[in-house]
């Protein structure tokens, strides 16, 4: 790309992977994990998950440059069964962990029916998604889940417990695209404060509370101790639900594989400090894949899959100018609208990129 | 039991269980399929989940009686890898084909490490829990969910789509009693709403709409062409992640096993007609067995569960009364409490039951 052909913050997909490639690879992450992990952040930005795109860059480089990422780590299976294994991810990249751990389980999948892999010693991974849809060309269902930094309060209490641990299910169908959960267990997820906190903007009342566990509308509380709720916003709404199934991914993620379990999985940002006392090893995951043909044909499989589509997405709407969404519809959709458009970032993160470019003398 | 011993409405356990399985044994269920079946419904009396207690006798006898329920099933495995298989329950009890289904998943994850069990053909199967509990003492994890009668409406749509479709998952610790998830992915359970209906109380809105998807506060809106919403309630507060989980449990359910999906699930009550048009075998279920051991040393594992469940039990309360809960904990200890008590049925429901004791002849 020539410096003119875009406005400031408007970058082509290619010019910013050569940008994210650049970084990476001068901070000693091979070239293929460099392009791995690019390929997850734009992903994000033309999914229209800007939380989990761009904006992580400067954190994954801040924690490679002060030693809390490992660049180039040693990739393990440390435990398998024929349908499952232990990977420890030797603290490096969360996005290049996680491709290799779904790649382990569908290669388990392929024999086994099923392949379910328990990560330990990782770091952020960005969108959930990602992983989970790296099974629909191999005909399988994905499950990706991770713990995350613990900003979330359980149902009845005010400290900060565990993270918005999203879950991700990409289920394969025919004519039909396929079916895609990409969802954060909490009643709100962290990006979506953080850009009403830019924006000096208020939210409704249910979905954080002040370090008291008093109702709040103020989306930067987060940063006095205050905390997420679970989704359902209060028990008479069932956030207890909520919150059994972000223990869920929590214990998966943790119990499972050797990791960090809620308040002591690490920081995923430079300019928090590591966690004084540790109990487990890094960030952890917890990915699962199912061959369609361990259960029904392909064939069978993928025509009721489109009839289960058609049918919800034809179900009547509440007002006119609304329609019943299939998960995976939204992001797919702005995919296919962004991807031969420039990727706007802001700013702000475009001047942090920038400078981030200078330091490490990679053309911006 | 002498019939002095209690009120007309308290029954001890074992006077219970003679009479579900004098009763199902009339009707052709082996007396084996009996006990199984009386365990299962005194085991949510004793839970106090009522809602999928003895309240659910007299359905399931209707449909017994009318042929809609078969009462000596061929349970047959009709396909299957080394992790999995799919079970058609030849329109058996879904409390019979459940645990059969659920042991062929645990005998599968003592080779292969977890086990996966979709079905077919099956009928209403009380709570989630049971079965996902039957894991916990060969230490393994235990995963059990269903799809169920169409009440719930997806996010923007007024038309009643799926089931409060349960969700239930049991880790096993080790000093620590085991953490059991059993949760509808709704943002009610029907079995609340009646006895809100039944008591001629409102409800809140949030919990329902009308038959035109406006917001409601009649818990009886349902027997109008109402539905119950997604757990979130609203979009504005999450809504479409409740219908994402119900969707995957439905999908599960259904199209992995060849069963109906969402509006194709057979009703569970004998007053509501088979449905006319038939896509897929009667009602669904998922299981699923993850050995401890798969992941872990099963001390190690064990301990750190125990970690896990006192550091979230120990979480400081938002108000002094309160207490976090671990999932689990307010169905084992009305257990514990209840397992020497009488069960309390309501005069209606013990009425009902007396005259089915009466029409075969069972003691009452």
């Amino acid at each position: 790309m020539t410096k003119k052909q875009f406005e400031a913050k408007d970058f082509s997909k290619e010019a910013l992977e050569e940008i994210i490639t650049g970084i990476l690879k001068k901070l000693g992450v091979p070239e293929k994990d460099s392009r791995i992990t690019a390929d997850v952040l734009i992903s994000a930005e033309l999914r229209n998950i800007p939380s989990h795109g761009l904006i992580r860059l400067p954190d994954y480089i801040g924690l490679l440059e002060n030693g809390r990422i490992n660049p180039s780590p040693a990739i393990k299976t440390i435990h398998e069964t024929l349908s499952t294994a232990v990977i420890d991810g030797d603290g490096g990249l969360g996005t290049v962990v996680a491709v290799k751990s779904m790649e382990t389980a569908i290669e388990k999948a392929k024999t086994a029916g099923t392949g379910w892999v328990a990560v330990r010693n990782s770091n952020h991974y960005g969108i959930a998604g990602y992983y989970s849809m790296m099974a629909l060309k191999h005909d399988m269902t994905g499950i990706s889940m991770t713990n995350a930094n613990p900003l979330v309060a359980p149902t009845f209490s005010k400290d900060r417990l565990y993270g918005t641990n999203p879950i991700s299910v990409a289920i394969p169908a025919g004519e039909q695209p396929p079916f895609v959960v990409d969802m954060a267990t909490s009643a709100i997820a962290r990006g979506k404060l953080y850009i009403k906190q830019i924006n000096g903007e208020k939210v409704k009342y249910g979905y954080v509370q002040d370090k008291e566990g008093n109702p709040s509308n103020e989306p930067g509380i987060l940063t006095e101790g205050g905390s997420i709720l679970p989704l359902g916003s209060s028990y008479e709404y069932g956030s207890h639900r909520g919150y059994c199934m972000a223990a869920t991914v929590d214990i998966l993620s943790s119990i499972f594989s050797g990791a960090g379990f809620g308040p002591f999985v690490p920081p995923s940002v430079p300019f928090l400090d590591p966690l004084k006392e540790k109990d487990g090893e890094g960030i952890g995951h917890f990915f699962g894949a199912l061959r369609i043909d361990a259960f029904q044909s392909k064939e069978e499989f993928k025509k009721r899959m489109d009839k289960w589509i058609e049918t919800f997405k034809n179900a009547k709407p509440t007002k006119e100018n609304e329609r019943v969404l299939i998960p995976g519809d939204p992001e797919r959709e702005a995919e296919e609208k962004n991807k031969n458009q420039p990727i706007n970032i802001s700013e702000k993160l475009s001047g942090k990129i920038k400078t981030i470019c200078e330091k490490y003398n990679v053309d911006f």
